[in-house]
C-alpha cells in the first residue's frame, strides 16, 4: 500500500516543467494526455450529435451540460502537441502538425471558437439552436482530422 | 475523405442510449472514456502537486485554472462504470467496483466533495490555501485506488 505522500508524489511526477515538452515528462505522457482529452471531448460532442440526429430525445439540460464539458475540453489538447511529441505512444498525429504549425494552430483556434458558439447555442435550450452550431463544430473537427491526423 | 455528415454520424455513434451501458455503445468505449477522464484529471491534479511540492513556482492563476479543470473532470468517470463494463479494454478496475457499489459510490462522492474544496482553495490564491485541500484530494484518490483498482 502506497502512502499518501508517495501517491501525491507520483501524481505530480508527470508535471515536470521542461520547455520542450510543455509540462509533460515524456512524449508518451503528452500523447496519452492529448488523446484522452480528445476522447472525452468527442464523447460529449457525440451525445449532442445523438440529439441533433434524433437518435435520442432532445434534453436542454443535458445538451447544456455536454456542451459545457466540450468547451472545457476543447482548450486542452493543443499544449500537448509540443516539439518532440511527434513520436511515441500510438499517436495518429501526422508530421504536418509540426511542419505546418501556424496552420495547425489556426485549425485548433477555429475549433475552440466554434465550440464557444456551440456552448452559447446549447444554453438557448432549443434543438434548432443546437443544430447549426453542432454542424460547424463537426466541420472544424473534420477539417483538422483531414489535414493532421492519419486515417 | 469522409463527408461532414459521415463524420458527425461517427461522432454520435458512440452515444447510443442503452440502460446497461449508460450511453456507451460498447464496454470498451466506457472503459476508454473513464480512463481518459481520469488521465486528464490526474494530469491537472499533478500540476497542482508540482506547486505544492515546490517542484515548480506557485502561480495563482495556473493553480485556479488547473483546479477548475480537475473539478469538471472529477464528475465524469463514474457514469462509465455501469454494469457490463467490468471487462474489456485494459481496465484495472477490480470486481469490487460492482460488488460493493455503495462503497464505490461513496468513494467517488468523497473525491468530488474534496475537489470542490480544492477548487475553492485554489481561488483563494495562496500556496498555503492550496496545500491542505490538495492533500485531502490526494487521500481521496488513494482511498479509491487502494480498494477498487488493481495495482
Amino acid at each position: 500500500m502506497k502512502t499518501i505522500a508517495a501517491f501525491v508524489l507520483a501524481a505530480s511526477a508527470a508535471a515536470l516543467s521542461t520547455p520542450a515538452l510543455a509540462q509533460f515528462a515524456k512524449p508518451e505522457d503528452a500523447i496519452k494526455y492529448r488523446q484522452s482529452a480528445l476522447t472525452v471531448m468527442a464523447t460529449h460532442f457525440g451525445r449532442l450529435g445523438a440529439m441533433v440526429n434524433g437518435r435520442v430525445a432532445f434534453d436542454a439540460k443535458a445538451a447544456a451540460e455536454n456542451a459545457a464539458i466540450v468547451e472545457t475540453l476543447s482548450k486542452l489538447p493543443w499544449a500537448a502537441f509540443g516539439e518532440g511529441t511527434d513520436k511515441g505512444g500510438n499517436t495518429k498525429a501526422l508530421p504536418e502538425v509540426w511542419k505546418e504549425q501556424a496552420k495547425f494552430k489556426e485549425a485548433s483556434e477555429k475549433l475552440m471558437a466554434e465550440v464557444v458558439k456551440l456552448n452559447a447555442a446549447a444554453k438557448v435550450g432549443t434543438l434548432d439552436s443546437l443544430k447549426g452550431a453542432f454542424g460547424n463544430v463537426g466541420a472544424a473537427c473534420k477539417g483538422c482530422h483531414d489535414n493532421f491526423r492519419a486515417k
